[in-house]
């Protein structure tokens, strides 16, 4: 049996207790279906910048690296606002991604049917709504060099960043969005600034050429990212798949999480390049909610995007398609229960905090 | 008394009609009132590059130059789409933009009562929405150098876009923010990226010692830029006015233009620094809306972002005060009469096209 290591990134906030009902269903999964899941723990963001100075340890890093998948909480906080650039939370998430080579960033935008009512859309924009934003996470001006603060001297400074984007980057981002667009509606949307970017130039030829080449089959458009953040709130159902930049993805994957009425419920996942040998693609697996600072500790947090991102992980590093099928139902049947956490709460429904909206999702599962 | 000379340049798609309506109202309010605009004509865009081969020539750029005020209509359409980068028709903005140093680029977000129900969020969400967006417009990854696609070699090429921010620029654009939240609610958000750009670290710290040094009576917010676009979609009344940089703040007013349900009504300023002796600011003035290829020239375009571009114009550059006021006022008359253009129409409204809107307005004034 192939292995299933997992390594356990809780981090900080509310990440620690959304990974908590995580760690249980792992647990019963394995007691009672043998599942053989293998845990092992680390630490990233604000507390590893606590116990070794780093927002991620080389040995933490390690594990990843060796690990099947990765299950990532969150990170950051009020406490580490101060701390240097270097060593400042999220970049131990940026190691990661940019360490395992998570070039893939997959966020499926699904409005529950039971939370339609919660969004500040119109009921009848969002009921239904399914959409993936397929992010590239690896590249763009996230890590482009030069990326620096200059002193110019009398009082000035000069801050500058790089967006850089080469071919196979956007042939490889793109090749994933129109793999996954098969298995879906077939139809993908791209999205850039070419009027203004030069890389936008670059990823809408790159994006053309590779459908062109070896996608013709699907449903390619391209729409200027501006105008895509506002078709995603005047008519969001018009799209199927999205792929874009790291950058717009990072903005138009959260606008399209906060339509669904339920930023608290989404998952995400962030996958490398399949091995040549081995044909596996390292994996992290990562709620699109923050660590949420105001609310954590109070065990109010709802750990149903932590939940959800566990599923997407059996679903695509270990294949386990019936369980991630069974989970995500066992996830909706909850909510048709009428089970609430506070961030998803409304009149008639009954509020519940982590723990039971855990050990009620395990029940159903 | 002054001069109000005016340098219209409608480009492309539904820019002329919109600004045909303005040239009615213009003359109409100087055979009635007495108004004294003088006005000129040139080219911008896809028509500027089909007489002259570049989006806007020295000529034209030299008028735009001595103007007191220039009304701008949209630029671009699939006719231009595949015109070499440097004379695309964006590049004729871009080039009024730099050339008349127009840093501050205002975006009001305004949600008109009679509209309230035509948006796709929810009416308690938008009714009674008014929020300013100020964008710098100058400087970031728009203009940034190297822009530039280099060719690698065996088929891979590389799209390099800079982003730059200077002390000066970020100081500037805060203080027009802080000015004008001083004649509104007095609240300010800044938005960027501190926690993955070095220029924008730069931006908070820039905002935050403008503020500590001349506007600390003014209530200041930052928020990361994602964060943001998110708040926007859940509940945009938090917000008064949002101060970011060129990039976001293009994909930000146009989700918060997206939101009040009629992207065809709101206009934007674009304005310069006070000249040191008349203390008069370069400035252009241009609806949110784009070009709109697939309706224009069939009379059914709404002109009312048009219009009411030029109210902001008469506000800002000529004091005219209480003929924007008033002009503002027989937009919402005209709305609230059930005359609504195709875009905005919905069940038990009149249906009116270009012209018709245009001059109700008119008649209204
Ligand atoms: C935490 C931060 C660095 C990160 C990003 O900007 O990518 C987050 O916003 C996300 O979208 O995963
Ligand atoms: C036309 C284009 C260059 C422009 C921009 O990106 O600034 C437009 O989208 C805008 O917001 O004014």
């Amino acid at each position: 049996m192939a292995s299933k290591n997992l390594l356990l990134l809780a981090g900080d906030g509310i990440g620690p207790e959304a990974m908590a009902e995580v760690k249980k269903l792992i647990s019963a999964m394995n007691d009672k279906l043998g599942s053989g899941f293998v845990t092992d723990e680390g630490l990233v963001g604000g507390c590893a910048y606590d116990a070794h100075g780093a927002a991620i340890s080389d040995a933490d890093m390690a594990k990843a690296m060796a690990a099947d998948a990765v299950l990532f909480g969150a990170v950051g906080g009020p406490k580490w606002d101060a701390v240097p650039y270097e060593v400042r939370p999220e970049a131990g998430l940026l190691r990661l991604r940019k360490d395992m080579e998570l070039f893939a960033n997959l966020r499926p935008a699904i409005c529950y049917p039971a939370l339609a009512a919660s969004s500040s859309l119109k009921q009848d924009v969002v009921e239904g709504l399914d959409i993936l934003i397929v992010r590239e996470l690896t590249g763009g001006v996230y890590f482009g060099e030069p990326k620096q603060i200059i002193d110019l001297g009398n009082g000035q400074k000069r801050g500058i960043d790089t967006q850089v984007y080469d071919t196979f980057e956007i042939e490889r981002i793109s090749g994933v969005a129109f793999e996954l667009a098969r298995t879906r509606k077939n139809h993908v949307t791209s999205m850039e600034k070419r009027n203004v970017m030069k890389s936008g130039v670059l990823w809408n030829e790159v994006v053309t050429q590779t459908h062109k080449a070896r996608y013709a089959d699907v449903k390619l458009d391209h729409m200027l990212a501006d105008a895509g953040g506002m078709q995603l709130v005047r008519w969001p159902k018009q799209f199927d798949v999205i792929v874009t930049d790291n950058l717009f993805g990072d903005m138009l994957s959260d606008i399209a999480a906060m339509l669904t009425g339920s930023i608290g419920m989404l998952p995400s996942a962030s996958l490398g390049a399949p091995d040549a040998k081995t044909k596996k693609r390292k994996a992290l697996y990562e709620p699109v909610h923050g660590s949420a600072p105001d609310i954590s500790g109070k065990g109010i947090a709802n750990p149903i995007a932590m939940v959800a991102s566990f599923a997407m992980c059996m679903r695509y590093s270990f294949g386990m398609v019936t369980e991630a099928d069974r989970l995500e139902s066992a996830i909706a049947a909850v909510l048709d229960d009428g089970l609430r956490t506070r961030d998803i709460h409304s009149p008639g429904m009954t509020e519940v905090g982590t723990t039971e909206m855990g050990d009620a999702i395990i029940a159903k599962f």
